[in-house]
């Protein structure tokens, strides 16, 4: 049984939790969190919540540490600190620093003689490796990614911030236009704004200016600007009824050309339809959880990402099991 | 300069020779024929073909042999023999004997001190390679796979066979309605009628009696009797005009569900669409040559499968290209 810690007990914890559940050969060995340990209940009998602060002195009762921190603050700091003394898996998803994450993550688990897998998830991870696979087998090509439809918690989040808004949810959605054109071997170039639309569904203080608000949210740069974006504005109950649920997903598709003149077309796609993004992300953390333990039994030490995994790692059967049944 | 050495001229062997001419770091060293060499001519000028009875003269030539032969009887023994020699990679295709085979490529490439990798193609390889990530991340769940729309070999030699025909061509098609319930999350039992159509073009010999052909076609067992098919009787021009391309493609969908009580619902699919199913399989070869050729410069010896292949070792991009261009 693989010893699993959980480290933050928000949604993705909570998922962690559950995928741990479904694996019988992982095991929740303990939750950590930086809240008053005695005010978090988690689902698991039998399981203790241990403030995060000492999470060091519970070393020798988790295989492999999972962290369900955010990667704008927490991240950063927490995957290297506790590299040093566990096996690691985090879902870093700024895709911009992740050479720096790897370098400082590298360090620390060489450091301490452990493993970590950074950067595991959807987008990135299975996308990742997705785009990975197909640039390989077709180097004369060209790659899409969409996402959606989901939700997007950072654009939630910026519309939350701005004056006289209560709640908001917001999703990215990909246009079929768009899609087809790409599925057709057409390599389009695509703009911005010709691949995804924005829909915005806001709950508005009582008395706010409605137009004001739109305004703000259409033109908001980075964020919105460079969309269309439809923007609704409904009642609080409509949202707690309608838009509670975290779902997402998206494509990656590479179209690529073989034969001496390019003559042959071949597409390849990858999509995940997702109900809920933290669970399918914790579930895809505990898979590389499995993979990080093995590595670590091994003395693969160090850094690594989903690119450096063979992919039987993740797997809880034998090569022969895999070569009888998956191949 | 990673020096690829072919076995066999056909389909595949041209294939390769293709896509050895897409990647950079790799170069085409010689083509190795049953036939008389002077009989075969290369599209790459300035390398030779020889016989492959003297192939292991040629060992110092070649980084990495790829096996261009057919399943059922050229890589049974072709690839075990090969693999004392060379590093090697096939595309074993017949699924319930690749224990069998990878045992013995194993001990020959151990005992050569060599590296294979076997049955890399789609199916088996980037569509196995997808039911194991699937599994491994929703282990609640169900596996589909799809063939087509395209060209199955086997089904179309079967009708040649028949007395009366000249030629055939043979399309596996999925049924939209499957895939639909599939793509529900329904999570439907499907009978193998209810997958796939077989739609047959057929050149009859003059005088032939059609109604006798497309009654041997429609109760062959094993190859046509479980499924709906079609039969079209065309003119030998029009076969040519619009059946000579070999497309194929299909799709490998997981549904699976998270969540404590299973409530929430996932759906993962691959998809390929290609022009040309040799020249995609071979251009996935080439890909796993490059990795077999990095695992021997390792000391990871004897046989291998895609399960078993770190995806970065696919790429001649580096660790920090990747991370970087592709994560």
């Amino acid at each position: 049984m693989i010893r699993i810690g959980i480290l933050g007990y928000g949604n993705l914890g909570r998922g962690v939790e559950t995928a741990v559940k479904q694996n019988a050969d992982t095991r929740l060995a303990a939750v950590f969190t930086r809240r008053d340990p005695s005010d978090v209940k988690i689902k698991t009998e039998g399981v203790n919540v241990y403030a995060a602060d000492g999470i060091v002195s519970h070393k020798d009762e988790i295989d492999v540490l999972i962290l369900c921190g955010g990667s704008a603050t927490d991240l950063p700091k927490q995957t290297p600190e506790y590299a040093k003394y566990f096996n690691v898996v985090d879902s870093f998803d700024t895709h911009a620093k992740i050479p720096e994450h790897f370098a400082a993550v590298d360090a620390a688990a060489k450091e301490g003689g452990n493993t970590a897998v950074i950067s595991v998830g959807w987008d990135p991870g299975m996308f990742s490796l997705n785009r990975l696979y197909a640039n390989a087998i077709l180097p004369n090509g060209k790659d899409y990614t969409f996402w959606g439809r989901g939700v997007s918690q950072g654009h939630s989040d910026a519309i939350r911030r701005i004056d006289g808004v209560k709640d908001a949810r917001q999703y990215t959605v990909p246009i079929d236009d768009a899609l087809k054109a790409v599925r057709s071997g057409a390599n389009p170039e695509l703009s911005t704004r010709e691949k995804h639309t924005r829909e915005c569904y806001v709950v508005a203080e009582e008395n706010a200016d409605k137009a004001r608000i739109e305004r703000e949210i259409k033109t908001m740069p980075n964020y919105f600007s460079d969309y269309d974006t439809t923007v609704h504005f409904i009642s609080e109950e409509e949202l707690r009824a309608n838009h509670s649920g975290i779902p997402h997903g998206g494509l990656v598709i590479r179209c690529g050309s073989t034969g001496f003149d390019g003559e042959n077309k071949h597409i390849i796609e990858y999509s995940l339809k997702l109900d809920s993004n933290p669970e399918f992300t914790s579930s895809v953390l505990v898979a590389y959880a499995r993979a990080v333990h093995r590595m670590n039994g091994e003395g693969q030490l160090g850094c690594k990402t989903v690119f450096d995994v063979p992919p039987a790692y993740l797997s809880p059967l034998s090569g022969g099991e895999l070569r009888k049944l998956m191949l």
